[in-house]
């Protein structure tokens, strides 16, 4: 039809083209990344799976030292994030788990307890502890770069799905930055006034060496 | 102790009182708003309680049209989110609940479904529709400013968890915008190729007028 | 001479060779995207009439339901803009020509009248509309991603031009969204409360299917 | 009714209230300012016309010197347009008419010649200039910060419309910033390389005093 | 002179007013701040004092644990930095001083050695450590919320200066945020791996209580 | 070990590959830039060296006319710098040696006076000049786009460092701007109001033609 002619050739001229193109772009992890994000998905090959991820429906693997588990929604992995500024974790808390103290160096972090009781806290830059005891429902948010911390203070297992402002928020844990790595026991020591034996011990459990 | 004093004066100079200023921005709602959010609450007035909401902890009222309750963390009532770029709604869906078609004007969202069935999607703007059914655990990204909706489709309730890339993501649903106000019938029915009678049943069932 | 070779060097060592690359990106539209825009074309084969664009000087096709026709300089098709958060689009009103209910996702628009009476307005979230009629030589905001439309209520052809806080913004008309696609009529049914044979009147009308 | 009493809620409880308070932040001139531009007037009191803005309608006042008269729509007159990203400026140039030489600190413009034949140009800060004659209806990108300048080379007046991607686009002019204060004119002279003798002249011209 | 007259009232119509206003927003500690910094200081009020800083001139107290002095222009005691982007520290260190492990929130920090040898290190989020000594004269970047140190290594004293990619990079010392407050030692302990030993040292240490 | 194997496995897959390559984006020269700065070079390849800079050591090549040296540290010749907003340029003055009056694109700039004696000054958009004398150890900042100059006025040489907001801050002269370049002397004078002879002049000093 004459009409529905014209309104092909309409979005094909004004919108199409660049529509596709700048709506969404999703990752392409093959080409050379820019400080936005990774490089975009040709349009034409973007199909709606895409913009959907299965990868939280199950807990991740469990780690034995703090009881805890993870499956992440990041553009990393998710490539229909790339560029939208937001993303996902689960957060699977056996009886004791703890998500040990860490931060996010470009992303805050908005959590909300779906299951259990959890005893939640972030750190000021003056030094003041901020932490509460959260139950089921709850949610808190912890500050853009921030240290925070999650402990399962219950008698049950707990489940948190914890959102973030950015699509790929940089993760850094303490224990791990600082004692799953080569940096040397002197150095550690000196620029943290940690014990040399206590960085050692837990370089031991961790895995890192020097 | 000649130390932590010194430690003291050390975080009073270099970071306290800056930090407890510019950590966070909890909203305080009573002063001006600025284009970049609330402005913030005296920072020495600021307890834990500001960064956790209960909110979410039950469903909304129901909307009897739709069979969906909405329960927002937004910064308008949650005033620890302010200026923070992210904030979460949860969705509860009644057998045949529908989120109708809606926008962000600035924010991504990206939907868990936790429980039922549901079909989503959303409409780039070149008019292809990425449609796709979500089980229990799966998520989708909408990507900002683009009309999307989700549809209970199973034979059970369902809920959903929304997070945006936004403090306060504005939403625009397209019943309410169009037949929930006082715009003219015929201005409605040029700008949208709608039929008159059409459009006041409509204003009719939602409250609208003219 | 001495000096000037100085000063060929100095701006070669300071200036030259990043300034030619970071004061402007002109799109490369073979290149992958990234969210940020266009990859940039090698700055040496840069040349003036990238920066220059003519297809504003003329109206562009007429759409004969809508009677108006649109001419853009957007970033997809002036190479330009990339990266430069500004665009432009050109309206020409017929008679009772009208610029249908739309919104952009990631720009503000603000579009100044230069020809004829135009019926102006925007829909806030809160279902509010703020509707005015503009005449030659006036000017209205259309706060971003907010519904907006322009209908000519005078006698005569109507011209404006449209200005937008992003070099692509993304355009989602209302009735191309709905009708022109193959987004089932019982999904749309449901998602906006439209009676079904209202629906395929505007699906056959706009060339949509299902 | 039942059920747009309902809907009156629910827009009340989800949308209305910050909606209102975050689609727009009309200028409110007499509460302080933020980096993100001006505070937000109560949304209660906005109306339409803090949207729609009408002293483009006319030239400006015409600046003997350069021929050339200018109307600004920005943030400082147009309340409306605060923290949104764009704003307008009329140029009427008389024959011979100039922009002189300028910049603007924050913001790209998109300048369309709507009369008249414009030489328009700017210099990238490797020193190459970019210059071309601008014909009625031709588009020409200035990006961020760079000086720029066109002037009328043809043998009737000339109109344009400039867009910029930012609500309050910083104009720095050459001749004034230099030639229009009480900066000595042994410091002019030290950092421009000019002439005591031209200076002063310019001095004498535009008002400048030392 | 007429000429000149017209250009006062030229700069008064076009620029005056909203430049004084929007070149800078020069902080007023007394109002509220918003998520973007500090109130803007009334424009007539502002003098070339609030942009020039003497706080610089001299080391700030010494920590007799860590052996240097910090000395900062941030925002906080630098008005007119506000809403700028950048800022400043001064570190001076005795023979063994240590900048202990921190990170900024929001801020990428650029070190410039210019007395001295320093070993300076940060640790990537996949816990890879990026470490070198730096001589006199050499730079070094810590990428935005990334843990970073540095150590005297050199039989002299050492100074730097750190530049930061904003106003108020919030500062996060590890061993103050863990030790200098009343965190319980038993959460700290697991969400740390320390042991309750060597964490109660610390906070007798730094003046941390429980 | 078993749990070292874990954490080894929970780094790759939460934290290890993405964070490697968002830590951070070195810059890779070769490939095209995009908007946002230079494409990321392969995270598998980037080391330390990356991250430091030693082109500061010691000062640039001299200026005959303007007797000052500049070496800078910049995304264009520092690659750890790209994406990451925070660049650094060292300024050594001999004596009467000037920085000629130049605005940067999309940068403030925050200088710190090391040695020497300065007259340092900005000129907001309002024509006000703010102008200082800087002793040893003072910093002044130039908000962003504005022309800003600082002239030796010492007995003895000077250094200075300037941190700027940007990994790659445009830098535009003035002098080299409109005189070292082949824009014709008459569309000069239209648009500065500056003579041919003074023009000219200029020209053949900077090795301007036309």
């Amino acid at each position: 039809m004459m009409i529905s002619r014209f309104f092909f050739l309409f979005s094909l001229i004004i919108t199409s083209s660049y529509a596709a193109m700048q709506d969404f772009c999703v990752a392409d992890y093959a080409a050379p990344q820019s400080p936005a994000g990774y490089a975009c998905k040709d349009p034409t090959k973007v199909t709606v799976d895409d913009f959907v991820f299965s990868g939280l429906r199950v807990a991740g693997n469990i780690s034995s030292i703090n009881k805890v588990r993870f499956s992440s929604a990041f553009a990393v992995n998710f490539p229909g994030l790339n560029g939208l500024g937001v993303s996902l974790v689960r957060s699977d808390f056996s009886v004791g788990g703890v998500v040990s103290i860490h931060s996010h160096r470009d992303a805050t972090e908005l959590v909300i307890l779906i299951e259990g009781t959890v005893l939640a806290g972030f750190i000021a830059s003056n030094n003041k502890p901020y932490v509460k005891s959260l139950n089921k429902g709850d949610t808190m948010v912890f500050p853009q770069g921030l240290f925070h911390f999650l402990v399962n203070v219950g008698n049950t297992p707990a489940l948190a799905y914890a959102s973030f402002s950015s699509a790929n928020p940089g993760v850094q844990f303490l224990e791990t930055a600082l004692f799953q790595n080569n940096l040397p026991t002197e150095i550690i020591a000196k620029s943290t006034l940690l014990d040399t034996v206590q960085i050692q011990k837990l370089k031991r459990l961790l895995g890192g060496t020097n």
